[in-house]
């Protein structure tokens, strides 16, 4: 089985950290693996397979002989190093936001739309964590019917926002315990005991990036450019998995709650948890660390016959980045597009 | 001016301790207060007014003499002690769901439908807390056209569960910091950095009672009987004041954000907190142990022109239980019907 040379950048940070472990759980075929960050993480070391490895900085010689480079560094250094990889030659999947929104460029979710990939695509953006959390939702329900509107509230953890921010949280916990104040310093607030809307800049329109990225990104994603999409998106004090309630709102009336089970069993990638005699649903504690975004709660709407009511929750550094970066690389491999 | 003679039952819970601090803070004329609750709080003492004073066992005779009763002790309680408080000659302000739903007992909001109430009228029941936080949010849109449908998500703190419930999140807070498993008791599930679907019976519909109660009762305040409500409740790791992520869809184009904004600052019980550029909304933080609900994260709905998303926070054993317990009797006393 041909082996492939590996790159990741950042490999220090969240989302390179899962990368690591993801390549190692799911035996992604390794050759050689470079594990790349800023230079001031340079001298740090990580452990791959049982091996310690030196982390580099990046240069610009960082990509040669490399065939498959992993991102997780922001959008700023994805502008900066993308071209530069795939100049040498590297295949590129990003989990930043610097090119998801260019027309030509896919934004795959492999259990959705790998049908968009080309052999000759050489750069993959990992969409939005409550994106693809969303998009996979609503993926099964498709068949249904032509969705009309869809409405959603968030409840974000502190991982999304890094992992100084679960830091911070847990910090708080500890300052609670002690008597102390609770200091906000990576977060704009106190996250324990708190929550409060998504600290991402607002546009004229009154959407925070956030919501603006879950928008677009889903809408893409699922090859409906005009899909009436609204979000609200919040941070909660949860240091893992983000969860979601969902309205989705059919041209039609609404299939049963048997049958959207049935779909959400049958869809790859997704695991129903929805028992209501033991008030048993999808929450934090049961999708961190997991693969599957959870989905349960399902309801009809009773405002709108039309309308189906649900509760989702999947793990946005497995799902919503690593996770979906390395199905990504899977799907790559199997269809001959690396050689 | 008149004084009153009071009874509290139960005045050793969450609420009852809510309704001594606000007796005392807003001077309500108090002649006498009788501090009652279930046999096993017997024996205990509370303050008030600088008084050291006994809590007494529920019995037939607790009422005589009592112009008004407070209620906070559950349905059960409320069903039996009520009629026997009535009977006795008190007006009775009820905490409990027990009779809210009764065709002819008016389910009051001063702010919203003080005009239900009626001299002869010797029982008040309060609200459901998210529903009377809900109804607030509401109550100034009115004037912009008929709602078609409400889509509500909540972010509800562990206190809507009970004094308990709070101490189980901290003692949970205190746990992670000694490296302790987070024991759940009183909930269902682990709530510190967790969150999970309201923890109340679900009936067929799939709905948990504390929706169809916010459904029903927000239905009853606004004398809408058909009003089309989609609720989602969750209980979040927050200690005090529960948040709700809100759309309005109207049967015709929304107002203007100014528009609102201006509506809401002019309703009395509401406050706006709606800061685009300082990324600052309602939250539990700035909510819990105040008067006022907030509003704000008011934007034009971009899925629907005849909708509008906003965000709510209030307290819930304030607005949501004591205070407009509080008020009840203020207008009581204002309108002269305890006489």
């Amino acid at each position: 089985m041909t082996q492939y040379r590996i790159a990741i950048l950042s490999a220090t940070g969240a989302v390179g950290s899962e990368l690591l472990r993801l390549l190692d759980e799911r035996e992604f075929p390794v050759a050689a693996i470079r594990l790349l960050a800023s230079p001031r993480s340079q001298g740090k070391a990580l452990t791959f397979r049982g091996d310690h490895m030196p982390v580099m900085a990046v240069q610009e010689s960082s990509f040669e002989g490399v065939d498959l480079a992993f991102f997780s560094a922001g959008a700023e250094a994805a502008r900066k190093w993308s071209p530069v990889a795939q100049e040498a030659g590297a295949t590129v999947i990003d989990n930043s936001s610097a090119f998801r929104m260019e027309p030509n460029v896919p934004l795959i979710i492999p259990e959705i739309n790998w049908h968009k990939a080309r052999k000759e695509t050489k750069y993959y953006p990992v969409g939005n964590c409550t994106g693809i959390i969303l998009a996979m939702t609503l993926a099964p329900l498709r068949k249904f019917g032509h969705f009309r509107r869809i409405v959603v509230s968030t409840y974000q953890s502190a991982s999304g926002a890094g992992a100084r921010a679960v830091h911070e949280l847990e910090e708080q916990a500890r300052a609670f315990a002690r008597g102390d104040e609770l200091k906000p310093n990576v977060l704009p607030y106190p996250i324990l005991f708190n929550l409060f809307s998504h600290n991402s800049p607002i546009n004229d329109a009154g959407y925070n990036e956030e919501e603006w990225k879950v928008i677009h990104e889903v809408r893409k994603v699922l090859e409906q450019p005009e899909l009436p999409i609204e979000v609200t998106c919040v941070r909660v004090p949860v240091q893992r998995a983000h969860s979601m309630s969902v309205n989705v709102e059919f041209d039609s009336p609404a299939p049963s709650v048997e049958a959207i089970r049935e779909a959400v069993e049958a869809f790859p990638g997704l695991k129903l948890v929805d028992d209501r005699a033991a008030n048993r649903f999808p929450m934090p504690m049961l999708a961190a660390g997991r693969d599957p975004v959870l989905v349960g709660r399902i309801r009809k709407d009773v405002s709108n016959p039309n309308a189906i009511s649900l509760f989702a929750c999947g793990d946005q550094l497995r799902k919503g980045a690593a996770l979906n970066a390395i199905q990504i690389a899977e799907k790559l491999v199997e269809s001959g597009y690396l050689t």
